[in-house]
């Protein structure tokens, strides 16, 4: 379903129905580009760690516009043994509300531009018909604003709150609300007040409407219920980054900030081309890009479930594709997720032949997104501390910027097979095939003028150094550091051959740590306390105060959030919805 | 006619001929935004000098796509007394000719598209069948990697340059211009050979041609023997700078260098919008936006022109309005034009009914381009240095970021009437109705903490001292020095009342540097000699021989451009074309 800026007020309801009682749903993205200043290679280095492809990505592709979004619900049909669809492709475009609204700017890729213009794209349906969005700051001052010239027009000298507009379908759920209220703060004998499951969007007008009802101030707080609905994505960290940007704030500054927003807005995750990366499913899938990996997924030993578009939704035909429509995108990544996910359930004796979203056998790849050409890092954990593989088979590399590929296969000749990632035009990572042989290499460079070589370590020490950033960076092996959850056991997909870590060729992907061999840091009994401390309103300093507060706002009013209360006055519970 | 990628190649022929007939053509350009940084009023504020404005332009609008280009060539059928048009709409995109061609990343603002969009402009028609184009070295380097590859493929070990693929309705005059050359060169008593005049397109054939079949070199130069034909645009240095930027090659930093490329592309250059507030006609017209002025020129005192479409191109119907069309803006510039340009000879006596593009009357406003804005400087001269106006009544205050126009307005209350033009978060031009104002506002202010004034002289000795600009500053009067030719006597427009330069509220403004109250340097005798450099080739400086040659290229190079020869040993005459 088409959902523009004319359609979009009367459709709304559609949508949070679809969304409240699906199983799960899948989301896609398209974009005006990719990145605004390397290339893609140097924007995606065989050697950067999670948290400077974080910071890449934040720089470089921030300023493009998602112009496009798609969700698509997916809701299992017991009786008749089939998923039922509801599929939606948001316009979306930030038309200027006033004069005085934000005027947003947003980069354009050519590439980009003239391959989605190839696909047929619509751009003159997204600027001519986009639906209009606020980020929460832009709208609480477009609000403020209003508020003002309201109470001017009014010619009252102090600031009155207006009253709320409250839709008539909605206006009976508010009246019940706001009457148990009034009889709570009556009794005074009971110190809480839970109320019932309400939708994200009544959740606001509760809200809204206690501020303007009760201006002297009254606690109200969200209690959380569940981790939300899963919501899929195939290769989404982009897709994460741009949703959050642009609808939401504008990205932290910090990767670990990043996470903790991230699993507010989001908190339950799947990345369908991290999945089909990782055994079993490595090593029966070639291709993971979405158009193979459907086609794929309709092939033995894969079932292509059996799915139906919902009543009123037109139906999409995977026969003919039309791939690059963010709903289209978003139903295909969808059937992916189905038919790994039965085939799991087909590996269990007895088989399963259809495993839900709440399923233990899918729970290890929850909040993992897969990072795009990282040689050793397959994905970035939302959940915690990131993999931290060794790399002493890696060299950092420094020379001319006249120097070409050529000049360092030439450097590194004696040392047999190598792989190169550049950095930038000066400095590139080289990975030996022995991490013995890291130390000749260092060695024989000693004297040399023209270039430098050091070893990751160093590089990473002097990096670090001069960040002043206070993280140990272990050199044992892999080490994950699972703060939040003790180790979920699940199921192990050891059914394949292991590749070693440091074997050149075919990555090793794995989103269970011990299939990468990386160990459970809290099991052994080690704890670093700065790698914990990643919970803000732990943190004494006023700067961490700060980040708390905006942190515990964040969960209060993102509808997906939760957070746990203090001694709230009234309680409301939060259901699965968006 | 519209023109895209696909009718491109066919139409170009017709491109050529419009131009080749026409008597002058009218342009305008469609931007995919206008500020990408400060908002548009600070963007042009009221007292920049034309060198702030041009580095302002410079830095915050050339990120935007110029994405439809309008080109309206008139032709005067004399037997029929009425003017023939043929109007053209160039859709243009970046599209990425390979892999390794530029990906061009480009900046929307969100007003514009949306501005746009509700004129109906087909954003698809731009993505999808835009014309797409390179710069010259651009084409250059694209090029270079082609002569390369196809060496390589040839196995030769040293380059060869390949032969010029030559469309078959110009091979004969290409056969043509070798057979004499050849002549020439076997002749050798001659020194230089003419050639007789051919079009731009012909011009670069006969190059490509030349330095493949003569590969050890031969010295070629273009003769310019006129100032190329008029071009008109309404409210143009935005379309002139676009043009030149994303057509031809990167803005120069320098001002002056910029006047000395355009006038290379661009010879001959009218801004109707300046016409419109010049007088005469500046006190019969009162909005000259060009929909506005359109209308206003079918009235009395103006004569609406004989117009109609050459045979095969459609016809505009000016009253219902296409306007924000490229093609159609360039048409409608082209009316005016015409309208204003009749009504000055029918002021003559005896009257003149149809005035010519190459008119003694209209020669005061060549090569003048509309300042927006800016209060007053009516335009930036293109032929040699600007309007330096005395901006005795000028103060330039320094402020706390907190202040607002109404703390301004409070400081500056005890002198009357003032103008406030903001220049950024902490400081702003403050003009005072009289000159004798200024000292009292500076020693009042001598003490004070919070803010600082200083005279508008002071803040631009500063400025230039900081910048160690070596240019002088004259605070009596505005002055123009025209290097390049004696002052053109032209008619003089003293019809209505002069308005005095300090007087506030309605604008003076006046090409004739006498009717602004400017005078004449070279008439008077003063000389200036760093005022005079502008002409790079004599410079001694090794920087200055760099940009001489750059620019001689520059102009041997570019259709519309024309040089004096030292002592070429084949010389060529453009003619009149594009």
């Amino acid at each position: 379903m088409e959902i523009i800026r004319s359609n979009f007020k009367i459709n709304l309801p559609k949508v949070y129905q679809a969304i409240e009682e699906a199983d799960f749903f899948a989301i896609d993205g398209e974009f005006s580009g990719i990145s605004d200043g390397p290339s893609v290679t140097a924007l995606t280095s065989g050697f950067d760690t999670p948290e400077e492809r974080y910071q890449k990505l934040k720089k470089h592709s921030m300023d493009f516009l998602l112009f496009q979004f798609g969700l698509c619900a997916f809701k299992y049909d017991h009786a008749n043994s089939k998923h039922v669809t509801k599929s939606f492709n948001f316009y979306v475009f930030p038309k200027p509300f006033s004069r005085s609204s934000p005027d947003v700017k947003f980069v354009c890729q050519s590439s980009s531009i003239d391959f989605l213009a190839s696909q047929g794209f619509d751009f003159n349906k997204v600027f001519c018909s986009g639906i209009p969005y606020l980020n929460q700051e832009e709208e609480r001052q477009l609000r403020e604003q209003f508020d003002e010239k309201r109470s001017q027009a009014n010619g009252a000298g102090a600031l009155t709150k207006c009253p709320v507009t409250i839709p008539e379908d909605q206006k009976k759920f508010i009246d019940q609300v706001i009457e148990k209220i009034e009889g709570f703060l009556q009794r005074e004998e009971k110190r809480t007040l839970e109320l019932n499951p309400c939708t994200g969007f009544q959740r606001k007008l509760i809200y809204q409407t206690l501020s303007w009802k009760y201006p002297k101030g009254i606690h109200v707080e969200t209690l959380e219920t569940d981790k939300g609905k899963l919501v899929v994505g195939h290769n989404m960290l982009l897709d994460v980054m741009h949703t959050i940007h642009q609808f939401y704030c504008p990205l932290p500054v910090d990767l670990n900030e990043f996470k903790e927003m991230t699993t507010c807005v989001f908190p339950r995750l799947l990345d369908t081309k991290l999945m089909a990366s990782t055994q079993p499913f490595k090593d029966i899938i070639n291709n993971t890009s979405l158009a193979e990996l459907e086609k794929r997924l309709k092939e033995t030993p894969f079932d292509p479930p059996k799915v139906e578009s919902a009543e009123g939704f037109p139906s999409y035909d995977t026969a003919s594709e039309q791939l690059h429509e963010a709903g289209y995108d978003a139903y295909i990544t969808g059937l992916c997720f189905i038919s790994m996910a039965n085939y799991l359930g087909s590996l269990l004796s007895p088989p399963k032949t259809c495993v839900s979203a709440r399923s233990k056998l899918i729970e290890p790849f929850f909040n993992k997104l897969f990072l795009m050409r990282v040689m050793d890092i397959p994905y970035l954990n939302l959940e915690g501390p990131d993999l931290q593989p060794k790399r002493d088979h890696v060299l950092h590399v420094t020379f001319p910027k006249e120097w070409k590929t050529s000049d360092l296969y030439q450097l590194f000749s004696a040392f047999g097979n190598i792989q190169i990632s550049w950095i930038d035009d000066t400095s590139a990572f080289v990975s030996l095939s022995q991490p013995e042989q890291v130390q000749i290499a260092v060695n024989t460079s000693k004297y040399a003028e023209s270039y430098r070589i050091q070893t990751y370590a160093e590089y990473v020490g002097k990096k670090q150094e001069s960040k002043q950033v206070k993280r140990k960076w272990t050199e044992d092996s892999w080490k994950e550091v699972d703060r939040k959850r003790p180790h979920v056991p699940g199921p192990c997909y050891h059914t394949n051959s292991f590749t070693a870590a440091g074997i050149v060729g075919k990555r090793t992907l794995s989103p269970d740590p011990r299939e990468a061999g990386v160990v459970d840091r809290e099991s052994e009994g080690i704890s670093d306390p700065e790698l914990e401390q990643t919970d803000y309103c732990a943190d004494p300093l006023p700067e961490g105060r700060k980040k708390a507060k905006k942190l515990k706002r964040m969960k209060k009013e993102f509808s997906l959030a939760g957070s746990a209360s203090d001694s709230p006055a009234v309680l409301f519970e939060v259901p699965d919805t968006w």
